[in-house]
């Protein structure tokens, strides 16, 4: 059996009862590490309390050993329970597709065990989750690589008056553009977008279209480790929120379409002074 | 202090260990039944199961009870510990943005305890999260009543491509018209909508408007008991799961948009024959 367990978006405490019960009983542990940069998985401490809780050793699968070692993986989850640890939710805002349809694919039986991921906790900012339209990703800009395929979608979510859930580009283990060239992978450092460089990557895309998909007075929310003890929400118009200090990863952005009262109430508690 | 505690999808062990623990804190728990028919809240045995892992009694509030004496709640909030379970996420389909607007109001501290919910873990399906549109209810039809302003909106959703998450109606103890205008309170039964019955309203209402937003062979999952051991999920052709008996609550409905490969394969493993 291969369990597939969220792990939800704070710390080690955030699995559910039915993921912890489900993490103890496998003989095997592995955690994916690349499509989050939360303190999960990356920082030691956090994968120590990990498993601690969980009583066993956990390893930690990166993008390559995902991709390189899958059918290793789901061999073992043949013959005995192996968990595959997720942070947030298994289907969130990274999918896990390809895992679940290999495995199937191989006969093997999965079990998927849920948790709360940015696509729903982001409800937490006070927009009604059925007011949202497309989620977009906001890349990395590089000299050579400006892909700005979201300005559309975002224009269309005003259009309707939705609102626009942006993921922010996190970097884990890519390697470089020259080690690739050279055969020889070397990593670039891990990082991750602020809300201060999306929203300076949106300016300059607004600018270079020209289509009015939103404004410097465009109100937007920042949100910083959403669902952890010190998460941080801000509100205000766009250009407002390029000077606010967010802290560590990870963050996101709402860009605002129209609101009901209840939101407004809301948002009111957020709102930049 | 006010925790609001999501239970996620299934039964009492789909609780954080998080949230877990901040229910055992509390002085008095209170459980929203109104949102959902869950086998929780609904079901004695459910509830039971409930005090029993948390070794505390549980006030099942319903709709009535939360309007009314929200304030007797949040004045208890503000004195001890209180818990307030709902079943999902807190912000999750149904959002309780009011009860926290309230209690920010009245100066008691509020922490939420994120789970998962129909939001997000409709992604078991195999359908990428970011390429749904605005979510939408629909609500049963009367005599009276047939709303149907949810059809521009999957018109709207389709013309963009995406996938379109149908929220089908609830109905907990809501007093009959009759009875309202008799002035004293006699309730309706509970239901809950079927795949089925939505399919027939959706059929009724593109017969109406004509515009062509999906027709019968339009490609459609339905999913009945999402994130519970039982859950039951079946794609295909409109007209055909017209037929399917999804079985007990609760329900949901997908208009599919355009499919990406990945998303194709998946969807494979739930296709009707």
């Amino acid at each position: 059996m291969l369990y597939i367990v969220g792990l939800g978006l704070g710390d080690e405490r955030d699995i559910t009862v039915r993921g912890l019960d489900a993490v103890r009983s496998c003989s095997k542990i592995y955690m994916e590490a690349y499509t989050s940069l939360l303190s999960l998985g990356l920082d030691p401490a956090a994968l120590a309390n990990l498993e601690k809780l969980y009583g066993k050793e956990i390893t930690v699968a990166d993008r390559e050993m995902v991709e390189e070692r899958v059918d290793q993986v789901l061999s073992e989850a043949a013959d005995t329970d192996v968990a595959f640890l997720v942070v947030g939710d298994p289907f969130g805002a990274t999918t896990h597709t390809d895992l679940v349809v290999r495995a199937k694919k191989m006969g093997v039986e999965v079990k998927v065990i849920h948790n709360a991921s940015v696509m729903n906790a982001i409800g937490v900012c006070g927009l009604q989750l059925y007011r949202y339209g497309e989620t977009i990703s906001i890349p990395f800009f590089t000299d050579e690589w400006r892909p700005d395929s979201f300005y559309e979608k975002i224009q269309n979510n005003r259009q309707l008056g939705l609102h626009t859930l942006c993921l922010l580009d996190i970097r884990v283990k890519e390697p470089t553009w020259e080690s690739l060239a050279r055969g020889k992978k070397v990593y670039e450092p891990p990082r991750f977008m602020t809300v201060n460089t999306a929203i300076s990557q949106l300016f300059e895309v607004e600018e270079a279209r020209g289509g009015y998909a939103y404004r410097r007075e465009t109100l937007c929310i920042g949100v910083a480790r959403l669902g952890s003890d010190d998460q941080k929400i801000v509100a205000g118009p766009m250009e407002k929120l390029l000077d606010v200090d967010f802290g560590p990863p990870l963050h996101c952005l709402i860009i605002v379409g129209e609101t009901h009262p209840l939101e407004e109430e809301m948002l009111e508690f957020y709102m930049i002074k």
